[in-house]
């Protein structure tokens, strides 16, 4: 055999990250409670329901088209139950401006293979979700974060920054957002898409945890109900059927969803036929009303404990969000404290957090934390704060 | 409101194409026999043992994680039967080592992400499969192909490409190829294993129809076989189990396979879990003698009716592939022949095939056409054969 010439190394840069190493490997450690993951609760899918949806995916008459190739944008009818879905939330749309995706996070992706080039500059919430940055990474995009507070994206921030930077794409997430909780409110909303609309840029509004809320009134309407021209919506089935599933969506004007077509099929054909067979068998029968009661029941709760548990045990002049949906609660310790330390010794007591820092595109941040509640009940929420209150009561001055 | 500047276009050079249009219009007309599109024939799905996989991958015990999100590299339980199912086919490989996609297609999307930037040259077959094609085009990649013959691949064609153009990427389908129908022969993956070592080049191995034999040997040992250091082999279950499964996966290098992860995730966290558990289940049961003999029963006589049918109604001086497994014949018309011109007659007669055009990359053909038995019996293909004789006799002599 002549001499070996070893191929071309993989793409590696700002993807690979060693807190969601650590992140995974808290996860083989059962004795380590985690407050990280976004996971849902069991309790809360409703496997009678998805039971059925499954044998009816899989009848005789179903099956041969459920188990064939299916159309790159998605099943008419998964896309028609869309419409329907996306009507409720005052957004009218046609089947034709659907893109049925594997979960959200590829929405994102496919957005991301259709829109942007190389250097593109992409403006994000500061702090954002982490798996988006990723992706946007991956693109080969400039980041740029935006400010934000407790009603969400600041407007005026915001437009600076798109005179500033010239981006081509706005990535929020404006309802219980991930990872701070905070909601863009109604006046916001009317302000992004008119931002939008001046400027010439897209907003992608990424909506997971819409139907997570725990007030008596569900959030404002998207920001796609005020814009259908500039903003493209991701929907997903991952919080209110289940995340296992992975069916979720674009909502696009109709010639951009003509556009996404022939590059969803390059990437994956088209998404899990009888996972959509099943999905809008699914979302046909399934009563709104009372799938978010059941959703309320399993996360209002765990979300209230966490707040109420935060308030005693979180060092003086520490902040955290009150969120009124979602499954995430942002804490910011006092300045000069360190969350990685503060890991390290919550690790010790076995409890898990996110450090904030892997939330940000463009500053370092040492003092921020995300915490989940969306596995937990009241009782694993105590627990948790307890150990957290060791780990605090723990802390090296020199870290404080 | 104020003026709107509208939001900047999406990308489309190369991705949208005149023909997949056409050949999408045709599935919406019942009356044009489809022998266009590579769907799997129904009656090769063993129905119950899927249903009794999905039922399994929903009970009381296995929901609550069929359910939930998942590893990104994929299920361990997934993984570890894949690994049998390599090992089967002389690859040896550790479950590290797999990571598991949305279907093929999607195997190559992750491939393109981690490995390709901007111009970098991938050489492919002349002709070659149009989904990988497109891929290519979106990693805004340089494509060169090679020739080949009724052996596959010319392995001295492929070494003096690699030379003359410095590749990242050789992309093939050593088996049943798509579109052509041939197999690389024994002697030529050990040619093309070398070829790679030697010039530090990847071989992207995508192997989809091996289980569609219908001789009495299975096609050469993959050329993942033979150079585990530089094949990125690209398995999937939609044509062994079903399709609409969306299930497949990379075989690569630990360490490549470890940079695939985040790749991965960021592209659509992790592919169906409850699809992932459902395969799990059946590969574990599954008897692959068994498997191979139903489906040879669904495909092989079709094969053979679609070979003498073609000997019958092609004009004198044509060439055809004589497929040894797989679903595609490959059709060259006499010189001076145009396919279009004979597609627009055979879709007037209502039949449907795929021009040659839309399987090379770098050079125009109008002389060649692929025909796919996949969804057909004997009966529709003699129907089909009949209507072709009907529209090759219609031809204008100027076409011809």
């Amino acid at each position: 055999m002549s001499t070996r010439k070893p191929p071309p190394a993989a793409r590696t840069e700002g993807l690979d990250d060693p807190v969601v190493r650590m992140f995974q490997a808290v996860l083989g450690r059962p004795e380590v409670m985690s407050f990280g993951a976004g996971i849902m609760n069991p309790a809360g899918f409703d496997l009678g329901g998805i039971r059925a949806a499954f044998a009816a995916a899989l009848s005789d008459d179903a099956a041969p088209s459920s188990l064939q190739y299916g159309l790159a944008e998605g099943s008419p009818r998964l896309r028609a139950a869309i419409v329907e879905r996306m009507a409720a939330l005052d957004v009218h749309a046609e089947p034709s401006e659907i893109v049925v995706t594997t979960g959200a996070t590829q929405a994102l992706d496919l957005l991301c293979n259709a829109l942007l080039d190389p250097g593109d500059v992409v403006l994000v919430e500061r702090p954002t979700y982490v798996v988006p940055l990723k992706r946007f990474v991956l693109a080969q995009a400039q980041l740029i974060s935006v400010p934000g507070d407790e009603d969400g994206l600041d407007p005026f921030a915001l437009e600076a920054a798109v005179i500033e930077h010239r981006p081509k794409v706005i990535y929020t997430i404006p309802t219980f957002q991930n990872p701070s909780g905070t909601t863009l409110t109604v006046e916001r909303r009317a302000a992004v898409a008119e931002i939008a609309e001046r400027h010439g840029v897209w907003v992608i509004e990424d909506e997971p945890y819409r139907e997570l809320y725990f007030g008596g009134e569900p959030a404002p309407s998207p920001i796609a109900s005020r814009s259908r021209e500039n903003v493209l919506y991701i929907g997903t089935l991952a919080k209110t059927v289940a995340p296992g599933l992975r069916v979720g969506w674009v909502l696009a004007p109709a010639e951009v969803a003509q556009m996404l077509i022939p590059v969803k099929q390059a990437m994956d054909m088209n998404t899990s036929t009888i996972d959509q067979a099943a999905a809008a068998i699914y979302l046909e029968g399934v009563d709104w009303m009372r799938r978010a009661s059941e959703l309320r029941a399993v996360y209002a709760t765990p979300m209230r404990a966490m707040i109420d548990g935060l308030a005693n045990v979180l060092p003086e002049d520490s902040a955290f969000t009150h969120p009124r949906g979602g499954i995430f609660v942002w804490v910011r310790l006092p300045d000069g404290w360190s969350t990685r330390t503060l890991l390290e010794r919550a690790v010790e007591h076995g409890m898990f957090f996110m450090p904030g820092s892997v939330f940000f595109a463009d500053i370092e941040d040492d003092v921020s934390l995300r915490l989940s509640i969306s596995n937990h009940t009241p009782e694993t929420i105590a627990d948790g704060m307890t150990r957290l209150a060791a780990a605090i009561a723990g802390m090296p001055a020199l870290a404080r």
